[in-house]
C-alpha cells in the first residue's frame, strides 16, 4: 500500500494513450495529450480528464473545458471535435484513471501514538497505525497494517484483520471479528446488543415489562467489506450476525441481530434490515429500504429505493413498493393509482348511465 | 451485579431439571442431562440447549444436534424422540437459560482510569468505572456503579443515575438527566438542540433566514431505559423531552424536542418522532415508523413497520400504512390496491357494455 | 459572544413592556409585570412567560399559571382577563424572549486543553477552545473562537471557519471545509467517502465485485449551517459536496456525494438525499423524506414528510407521496385510495346491474 500519494499529493501527468494501454477502451483524438487529473465537467481544464456517464449531464459537455472526455460506447460518436476515451465500462475506466492520476486517500504515518490507549495484553501486528485517543481493550487482536484513527474503540477480544481501516469514532464491541481490508467510516458501530426482549410480568411484578435477553453471540464482518458513517450492526443473541465478504454499505445502514448478509451486497444509505434475515450474493437495495425479520432474499435480488419488503424474494428478482412486490406488478398498480380520481369519476358516471338504462327498462 | 461472568467466561453446566425448577415449564425426556450453553439450531451440540419459537425454523429441527429443544406449548407434541423443554413463555425461558448458562456481558473492571478526563468539581459515586478517553464535565453527577466507556462525553451538570452503562462515544449534553440502570449503546446522543427556528427576515436583512430558538430545556431519560447505537434524542426548547421508564429503543431512533415518550414503549430501529408528540405506556412501533409532531398516541398503541402516523391514535389500537389508519382498514385498502389493474379493466369493459346497451336503447 | 450567561445562569427579570419595545408586538394587560423566564404552559408560574402558537394547546391555557401569554394575532382577542403579548410573528418573539431571559447555551471556557491532540503544524486561531480528547490533524486550520468539544476529530488540511462549534464526537475528514458559525451536533460526520463503486470483474477475477472509486473531492459546509446529531455528509468523488449557507439539518440526515444543497434549506430528521442532487434556496423537507440522485429541486420547493422524490421539481412547488407528485394531486389520489373498497363494491354491483340489463335486452 502506497501511503505517500493521494488526493493531497501532486497529481501525476499521464497520457491518454497510457491510460488506454493499461485500462482498455479506445482513444479518439490526440492520445498523446498529458492529463494531470480528473475533474467534473464544470471544473475540468484542458489538462484534465472528465466523464459523461449519466445522460443527465450530456448538455454540459459543450461548455466544459475538459481536455479529454471519458464516455461509454453509447456516446462514442458524440462530440466529434473533442478528444475522447471511449470505454465499454466507463466507471471501471474512471476508477482506474482516478487511481492512476490521484491515488487513494493517504493514510496516516505508520506508528502507535503514545496517546492511544492499548491494553497490555492486546495484540498489535506489524506496521499498525494507532492514533491518539483510540483505545484497544484487553485481548483484542489487530493484524498487520491496521489503521486505527482517533477515538476508535476496539473491545475486549475483538479481532481486526490485516489492512483494516477504522475511521474516527468507530466502535467494535467485545468479541466481534473483522476480516481483512475492512473499512469502517466514522462513528459506525459493530456489535451492540440486538433488540431482543422477553415482554412479560416477572418476579411478582404487576407490570408487563421488557426484559433483555443477553446477547451471547457476536458480529462478524468478512473480508473487503466497507461501510459508510453512522451504521449500526447488532451482535447476535446466539451465533453471529454476518456481513458477507465484499459487501458495501453506505451511511446510516442498520442491520438487526442474527442477520446473515451475503457477499457482494450493495446497500444504499438508510437501509434497515430487521433481525434474522438472510440475503444471497449480489443483492442490491436502494436508499431507505426496510426489510422485515426472518426473511430470505435470493442471489441477485434488487430492491427499489424506499421500498419495504415483507416477504421472501426468489433469486434474481427485482421488487419494489410497500409492501414490496415484483417491480412490474408494482408499477402497474402505481399507474392505476395515479388514475384513480379519473376511474372514480368514470364509475360515478357509469352509475348514472346504468340507472338511466334501468329507468328506461322499467318504463318500457 | 456479578462482573466476573459473562459470554467470555466458561459456561456452567446445568441440568434441564434445574432450569425447569427455577424457570418453570415442563421437561420431556431426560431432564438430568447437563447443558453447558445455548446455541442456534445449526450450531448446537448434544450438551447445548437450542430453541424453536418462530415457525420459520421448524424445518431445521431434524438436522439439529441440539441436546435439548426449548419450545412453546403449541409445539409440545412435536419431535417426540427428543429431549424438550416445553414452556408457556419460551422467550422468558430462553432469557433465563441464557442468564443461567452464559451470564450477562461482563463489564470492565471497576475503577477510574488516569486517562479519563474528570472535571475537579464533577461528582463520581462509589464503584464507578470510567475508561480512558471519557470526559466528565464540571458539575456532572454520576451515581454509584456507573460504567463509562472510552470516548464518552458527559456534559456540564448532567446527572447519571446508579448502574447506568454508557457505551463508547455516547454523548450526554449539559443538564440532561439519566435515571437508574439506563443503558446507551455506542454513539447515541442525548440532548442536542432541537430543530426549532423562527424563519423570517430579521435585523434589516433582506433574506428570509432560519433563526435558532435557544433550547432552554433538557432531556430526561427515566429508569431502565435502553437505547441501541446512533440514536438522537433532542433536548426541549422549554421543559424536558422525556423518555419514560422501561422504554427500549433499537438503533438510529430519533426523538424530537419536547416529546413525552411513555413508559415501556418499544421502538424498532429507524423510528423517528417529530417534536412535542406524546405516547402512552406500552406503545410499540415497528422499524422505520415516522410520527408527526404534536400528536397523542394512547396506551398500548401498536404501529406496523414503515408506517407514517399523522393523526392521534386512541388507546389500544393497531394502525398501519401511510398515512396510518386502523390496520384492518389499511389492509382492506391495500388489498383493493393490488387489484386495481383488474378493477380498471373491469370498468373499461363495463363502459363498453353500457355503451352497447345505450345504443340498443337508442335504437329501440 | 457572551459566554458567561445561558440556561445555567440565573435568568434576568425583564418587563413585558421592555420585551415589546425591543421585539415588537403589543402588550395587553399589565406591561410592567417583570418576567423572569420562559416556560411551558404546564410549568410556567406568575413571573414567567409562556406561549400558545400551535392550536393544539389552546385548551391548556385556562389551567396555566403563566404570568404572560405570547400569542399570534389570530388569538389576539382570546383570554381577555390575562396579560398577553400579541405578536405578528410569535416564533420570532419567542426567540427574542428566550435570548433576553435565558441567553444562548454557555460554551466552555476558552483555552486549549493540554489533553487535546493538536498536530504541530495545525493552525489554531485566537480565542479557540479545544477540549480534552479532541484531535486536530496536521495542516488543519481553525479560525478564531472555534469551539471543539471532547473526542472531535478534525482531519488533515481541514478548514474550520471562525465561531464554529463542533460538539462531541464530530468528525471532519481531511480536506473538508466549514465556513463561519457552523454548528455540528454530536457524532455528525463530514466527508466520508461517497458510495461510488465500479461493479465488474477485474484483474482476471471470476466474480463480479464492487471496486471503490477513490473520492478525490471534499465536502464544503457554508456559513451559518447547523446540523443535528448523527448526520452523514459524503465527500464528492470529484469537486465538492456543498451544503449551502444558512441551511439547517435536524438529526440523522444523510447527504450523498456530489450533492449541491442550496442556501437556507430546512431538512427535518432522517432525510436522505442520494448523490449528485441539487436543491435551490429555501427548500424544505419533512422528516424521513428520500430524494433520488441526479435530480434538481427548484427554489422554495417543499416536500411533505415521509415522501420519496423521484423527479425534478420546479420552483415554488409543494410535493408529497411516493413517488412524490404535486401535493394537491397526491391528496386527490390518496382520498380515492381510502375509498377503494367502496369503489370496488360499487363496480361489483354495477357488473350485476349491467348483466341484468343485458339479460333483459337479450330476452327482449
Amino acid at each position: 500500500m502506497d501511503r505517500t500519494t493521494g488526493p493531497e499529493s501532486e497529481p501525476r501527468a499521464i497520457s491518454l494513450a497510457s491510460l488506454v494501454s493499461t485500462l482498455g477502451g479506445e482513444a479518439v483524438g490526440d492520445a498523446s495529450w498529458a492529463l494531470r487529473g480528473c475533474a467534473t465537467l464544470e471544473d475540468a481544464g484542458p489538462d484534465e480528464l472528465s466523464f459523461v456517464i449519466h445522460p443527465r449531464y450530456l448538455g454540459r459537455v459543450p461548455n466544459s473545458a475538459a481536455g479529454c472526455l471519458l464516455v461509454g460506447k453509447e456516446h462514442a460518436a458524440r462530440w466529434p471535435g473533442r478528444t475522447r476515451w471511449v470505454h465499454p465500462e466507463p466507471y471501471v475506466a474512471l476508477r482506474g484513471a482516478l487511481r492512476a492520476l490521484h491515488g487513494d486517500a493517504p493514510l496516516p504515518e505508520v506508528g502507535i501514538s503514545p496517546d492511544a490507549g492499548i491494553a497490555p495484553n492486546a495484540q498489535v501486528g506489524e506496521l499498525c497505525t494507532i492514533r491518539p485517543g483510540a483505545y484497544v481493550a484487553p485481548r483484542a487482536n489487530l493484524g498487520r497494517r491496521v489503521v486505527v484513527y482517533p477515538n476508535v474503540y476496539v473491545g475486549k477480544g475483538a479481532v481486526i484483520g490485516d489492512d483494516c481501516v477504522l475511521h474516527p469514532g468507530v466502535c467494535v464491541y467485545a468479541g466481534c471479528v473483522l476480516g481483512q481490508r475492512v473499512t469502517l467510516h466514522a462513528n459506525t458501530v459493530i456489535g451492540q446488543d440486538g433488540f431482543g426482549y422477553a415482554t412479560t410480568k416477572l418476579d411478582g411484578d404487576d407490570t408487563v415489562k421488557h426484559h433483555r435477553l443477553p446477547a451471547v453471540g457476536n458480529a462478524v464482518v468478512e473480508d473487503d467489506v466497507e461501510m459508510g458513517a453512522n451504521c449500526s450492526i447488532d451482535r447476535a443473541t446466539l451465533g453471529s450476525t454476518v456481513i458477507g465478504r465484499g459487501t458495501k454499505f453506505s451511511n446510516n445502514v442498520v442491520i438487526g441481530h442474527g442477520c446473515k448478509i451475503g457477499p457482494h451486497n450493495l446497500f444504499v444509505a438508510g437501509v434497515g434490515i430487521a433481525g434474522s434475515t438472510t440475503t444471497g450474493s449480489h443483492v442490491t437495495m436502494g436508499g431507505h429500504v426496510g426489510v422485515a425479520g426472518h426473511l430470505t432474499l435470493g442471489n441477485r435480488v434488487t430492491i427499489a429505493a424506499s421500498s419495504n419488503v415483507m416477504h421472501d424474494i426468489p433469486e434474481g428478482e427485482t421488487w419494489g413498493g410497500t409492501p414490496a412486490q415484483p417491480l412490474t406488478q408494482a408499477k402497474r398498480v402505481l399507474l392505476q393509482q395515479q388514475r384513480l380520481p379519473e376511474l372514480a369519476a368514470t364509475v360515478k358516471k357509469l352509475e348514472k348511465r346504468v340507472w338511466a338504462l334501468e329507468q328506461d327498462a322499467g318504463n318500457a
